[in-house]
């Protein structure tokens, strides 16, 4: 695998109480997939000081690219910048440059900078701001750490302002095949095949539709022309393409 | 903090890549929270038989109760169960009782109990079978491992299995006011009242609904009473409940 690797940090009491759904890591990992980095792990933590610091400790160490969300907004609860801070060891204040964007922000909106409103200005030392054209608080790099905001429409923004300046791999691909037979019955032939093409990933999920028992098989890789080759042997072996 | 704590790992290369979207974790959460057990963090791991033991040896070792999911079905992907005997460091066999519900599942579908089937009554060594009233392939309990399926319906089935065996805390309980002004504006006032009350945890979620920023309070804790303490001084600050 000459892909590079990344995990992805999701921060948030609210996500772990099942109360809101994440959304988040599908996004990322279509998009990343696209330039051929790979979502090799996702944590989901509280917003707990310690917990994060040991997360992203635990993830910047072993993966070429960590993304966080969550946790950068104006409330008490929004501790994700400074335990990001701790976890490397470097100090964090308002930075002019956060706080010009803030006061422009809240200047076209006619809205005060608040001492809430300014704490999304504390960027640790030594970061790179991410471009946030939503709501215009910023979120940063710090080494291969990136601290982007959990509301989606920020975090995909965000994500845009991220990648461009990401070195990739050959893209993700990947194609599959419904077949409307259970798993237990295609598994064999299934995983003979999947033992010739050992460069490639191959995956089954069972789903049941209308009291029928089916298969979606899904094949990965970055050789399009091996992933077609698979895929035709697929059908062969179960039938028309889905 | 007297409730326990648990920790969910997602087992699977659908959720990583962003194919399929998770949802068992907050259906985990919200049964879980009503016996008193706090989900603590949640990990998502691809189908790699050294990443599901890291992993899972990380949180057995620091939590009170560890739910997998994914990975226990037919297909060569399927390897969880590998896996966590690997990380028990026990040996793992096609068990009896296990072999007899597929037998008799297979018979009263009509369908052969092949070489594929019979790979998910592999079993590691001192674990207790977890019923599955759904499609019958058992899940296990092994330490305070609970290794159950990624199907939504036999997960859930999983976990009705599960809980009535597990020792919980106080329910978790929470309630939650909407107010259609922005965090930004609400912030000192909601960090100085979740001040007063450090007995619970309190968290503000912002959303745009027809052009305007409101924002989620959410107050969580396991003292009714203080809860309700808490929202009518919530209530007095930001408005009617939501």
């Amino acid at each position: 695998m000459t892909n590079p690797r990344a995990a992805m940090l999701i921060i948030g009491d609210e996500i772990l109480s099942g109360r809101t759904r994440e959304g988040n890591l599908a996004y990322l990992a279509a998009e990343l997939g696209k330039i051929g980095i790979v979502v090799a792990e996702a944590r989901i933590v509280a917003d707990d000081h310690d917990a994060i610091i040991a997360a992203l400790n635990a993830l910047r160490g072993s993966i070429d690219h960590v993304f966080t969300s969550g946790g950068i907004g104006p409330t008490h609860d929004d501790i994700t910048a400074d335990a990001v801070a701790a976890a490397f060891g470097v100090a964090i204040d308002v930075r002019e440059d956060a706080r010009a964007i803030l006061q422009a922000h809240c200047d076209r909106r006619g809205v005060e900078l608040n001492a809430a409103r300014l704490r999304m200005a504390r960027i640790p030392d030594g970061a790179r701001l991410i471009d946030n054209p939503v709501s215009s608080a910023p979120g940063f790099t710090i080494g291969n750490v990136h601290v982007m905001a959990g509301v989606p429409s920020i975090f995909q923004a965000m994500v845009a302002s991220v990648l461009p300046g990401l070195a990739g791999g050959p893209p993700l691909l990947s194609q599959s095949l419904e077949v409307l037979r259970p798993e237990g019955a295609i598994a064999a032939e299934f995983g003979a095949l999947a033992a010739d093409f050992p460069d490639l990933s191959m995956g089954s999920y069972p789903f049941q539709r209308d009291g029928v028992a089916g298969t979606n098989l899904v094949v990965r890789g970055t050789d399009g022309a091996r992933i077609d080759a698979a895929m035709v042997r697929l059908c062969a072996l179960f039938g028309t393409r889905g």
